[in-house]
């Protein structure tokens, strides 16, 4: 039985969520309802709780946060086929248009009419039961945990970047970042093919997750620079710490015709080598959400090529979001924070 | 010291080969001389040593066959200087001009003017010392071992097709044939991500290993034919078994937009489902040889991500080079006969 | 004002094409309705017309052939915002779901759910008035004609050709068959900067015809074999003429590298020549209409780059669309027919 | 027959550029010696001549500038088999190392180990004669005139940038700088179909000619900043200024997806609109030179696709090189400087 009503924590200013009880939604012609099981918490979510903005995107009204998340199907809208009640779903959470030049080319990241969870002024996942274009609700297999499940979100984050770097068994491969993405971006790395991979971070804990996850080789960024570090020249950079000057470093150690990727975001105004760009034909690009990555993401899930629980350092109940979203400021230790919706999480 | 004669395995006529005195060839400007630890034996090889010709490429002289093979470089020619002596190297084993169009355009496998070992006239590997150009010869790590190492050439085949395919974590693999080039392309794929691979042959001691080694599926081509297995509709096909049946009926389970690669060679003339390529958009192409596959090759040996040595059931040395070509014909159970030109091998 | 009824040509059983008056149809959510001004015929209009399928698409009911199709926006269905009332568009003939893993992809064309104009059982546009998602009707400008905008779409077909072929000023370019297709492949094979391009026919006036749209040599397909005729390598092959015989010998002549498109339908089993293709990595696809084209297009006509108009050899009006669709067969001096909807058509 | 020696104009410093007498070259193997035409100048060889350097390359002993070369060939060095003495050809002037990981894959432009003309210490053409690996002398056909052969070297740095860029008939093309390569940019990108191209400059003669050249619209960058134009929203930039704020400006007014190639080299450090990048998934990558190149130069210069006599507005004989590479400083209606080696050049 689906209830009237739901809790869900919303957002009402800087610092400010509260659990207000809203009334469950329906879903329309081709949506599904699903009860959400687990949602992970994300950068841009903590940047919205800080900031109440993430650059020119502001949060003008009470919004919902969350957009990494997991569930069962609840109900069907008319004409929905996709799906039956009761099946394990991860949550891709952008519907596009379907319509405009992007989509029709298979870019629907790019939609500039994307409908994004916890995205202003489109409500998120940390509530019990969303609704979503049954084309964006992806069944999941059994051994496919609910929290693995909500993290097929970053892994897709991770799939993207590393078919934008063309990543393979030959590639030679630096990752500046370890946290959540860049620890994610590794494994897909490997399961890819990659196996000369190297991390670097400030973070020591994350380099040691790193080095279990079967990083190369770990530069410790407070003590060496990049062009310091004894290496393979790299032909693949994944960016995920988002430092402007990490970037433009990161970028100076490259070898020619390699594949940059930024996937943290550095900022409206960078400056990069560009010379060492153009003397070694380096193709530089940014990541932006990503698209069709829901099966691969499941089958390396599935497959434990790629571990997302091992990422879960820490779980909260919907009662507690604005401890997750602050958590990794507070405890280095901290890799990756889940809010479970659907049970209730032993006081950590 | 480099002795002054050699012996070497010449072919001279159909089933005919002989242990002969040779001199050890001189490496010329660019070339280092290797001398030879193992050679893998390859269908081709068995062709030429049974038929005399494949193709319009006949034998008319004396021919030493052999092209995957590794060994450790014993002097270096003017000029060379990306060796030093003592070193171990895995033989790339066709040069190509490095002049012509397609050499200059990275696809020097199509070099017209290609010099590939115990392709006719060209000698082969099945004796104690070879010469080649340095660039060809590709130094390893201690971790692979020589008989690894010679099997980086079969590698470098499966990699290719995998290349070629495009595969990757989303693939949805069929590999046709389970021979050590269908067993190679099955890890290959696994290490380049791919976890959905349905292999078939008409062996089930071949079926046996490929499951061993992380098939999805097997599927007994004599039991059972391809359309009748349940399985996700594939988007690669990987055609190793050279049966013209096998690539047609192979090539009529692709779902849209697959791409098929035809590794195992399938005869001049051979009917394919045309309209159901076409309304596909299937994408068929064929490999030959492979190019700037080395890099790719040792990585994923050096790193266990291939096991070579695990398709090595039969070893010989270099007086029963002729054994070792026939022996799959005569022993169901044989994956791969490797010659060992630098020790002794125990009587198997 | 929009009629309550309008006049239809349509097709009841094999030979057998009748006017008949239909309701005009009302625009859904989304959509628009177009008053036609020009179609185009095609080849698989007249398959229809003449043996009642197209391999195992059969007609079943009565239906309007016609997919080539141009004319003014009349009336908008709710919610249709990319156009107004009166705009002079070109029709992209088939509308796919926009959901499923081919339509997200970017590959639309492959949609298993596509509702193709004139492909049993979706009426086409041999009549006054048609309904389309408004995405499909594409605004052109006042410099394309009524009838250039009617075959805007077998343009999208060389388009596509040209892309997957990947066409280019280096392009070395066999095409065989100088239909329209063929001729629209030529010239946009021109467009897109080759301009070494040899074409193949039975029929002297379309070869004729090529040779005024800038083929740089002819071969009378009747007289002489490819392998005889002495001209570059082609590294593309665009093949048009759905004949078996000369696919098999076309992408025999064909060169290290290359890619041949079959265009043509060639039949569901056709023996192609496998070691030149594998030997020479040959890359050969098919091409099933089109996706993302229409921009592309628009381009290429407004700037005359490809000339349309030029090849419209015979116009008829709707009563008249039966000897439209066989003209061909009895007069090789044909080329293209259109039929004229919105005005009279001079007795030819 | 060959003289024993021959005229060299010979960079000595800043400012100095001596005619002296010099041997005539032997070719050596593989090599053929050529009679040099026709050598256009080229803003690099203006910058040693006017600076004594280019970044970190610096003129430390005398050298011949001049890398846009034609000529015939005079004698031909040992084994040398491509050519005929009395030939006509373009220079290509880059002869890379044909082993390295780089020239095996198809991009011998990013050869460590490049020998390129006029790029210390290698001299270049602006002399009587140089040698070259037989395999960088290109044959021309009889309609490409001297002058047109010299400058395939700044239409391959055109043909590259837009290889890079992906131009097609689909493509919304903007180019920044009008100079020689911007207008050679600007005739590439029309030959691979483009119609959508918008250019813009501060030198009101170049915009001119680029409108003669077939710009659908022009910027006078000197009045308007990009982001007012009104124009189709570009996605593909060709930035051949060089000038850092243009190149920051430039990429700011691309649409997602869009491709932005950097030939005018813009400095070390160069500010960049990462978020802008990012959010619209923009490939940034620079050209260095060009590979495989020369046979669609031939293509297009002998088809007149792009028109390079037309960008030649001033000539000079060898005696005049330093009039030639400093012409532009002073005439702003230069467009492109030929110093013509084989021929007396009326004065200008």
């Amino acid at each position: 039985m689906i209830p009237e009503t739901m809790r869900a924590a919303v957002l009402h200013g800087v610092g400010d969520i509260r659990i207000e009880e809203r009334r469950v939604p329906e879903p329309a012609a081709g949506e599904v309802l699903v009860r959400i099981a687990a949602v992970g918490t994300c950068g841009s979510d903590t940047h919205y709780f800080t900031d109440g903005r993430i650059g020119n995107r502001v949060v003008t009204g009470p919004l919902v946060l969350g957009h990494e998340a997991s569930g069962t199907v609840a109900a069907l809208g008319v004409g929905a086929h996709r799906h039956r009640v009761g099946g394990r779903v991860s949550l891709e959470p952008g519907v596009p248009c379907a319509q405009c030049a992007q989509c029709r080319s298979g870019r629907y990241n790019l939609c500039p009419e994307m409908r994004f969870f916890a995205t202003p002024p489109i409500d998120g996942a940390f509530c019990e039961y969303v609704v979503l274009n049954e084309s964006f609700a992806h069944p999941i297999p059994a051994n496919v945990s609910d929290e693995a499940a909500a993290l097929l979100e970053p892994l897709s984050v991770g799939i993207w970047a590393c078919r934008k770097a063309g990543v393979g068994p030959q590639s030679r491969v630096l990752i500046t970042g370890a946290g959540p993405i860049g620890l994610i971006a590794l494994q897909t790395a490997r399961a890819c093919g990659a196996r000369q991979i190297v991390i670097s971070d400030v973070n020591r804990a994350r380099l040691e997750m790193a080095s279990a996850l079967g990083a190369a080789s770990l530069v410790d960024a407070g003590e060496r620079a990049l062009h310091e570090v004894d290496m393979p020249i790299p032909d693949v950079l994944i960016e995920c710490s988002g430092v402007p000057a990490v970037i433009t470093e990161a970028i100076g150690v490259l070898g020619p015709a390699a594949r940059a990727v930024c996937v943290g975001m550095g900022g409206d105004q960078v400056v990069l080598p560009l010379a060492h760009l153009q003397t070694n034909e380096i193709q530089l690009s940014g990541t932006y959400r990503y698209a069709n990555t829901w099966p691969a993401a499941i089958a390396l899930a599935s497959s434990r090529a790629v571990d997302l629980e091992r990422l879960v350092s820490h779980r909260f109940d919907l009662d507690h979001v604005a401890d997750a979203l602050t958590l990794s400021q507070r405890n280095p230790q901290a890799i990756k924070s889940v809010v479970r919706v659907d049970c209730a999480v032993p006081a950590g």
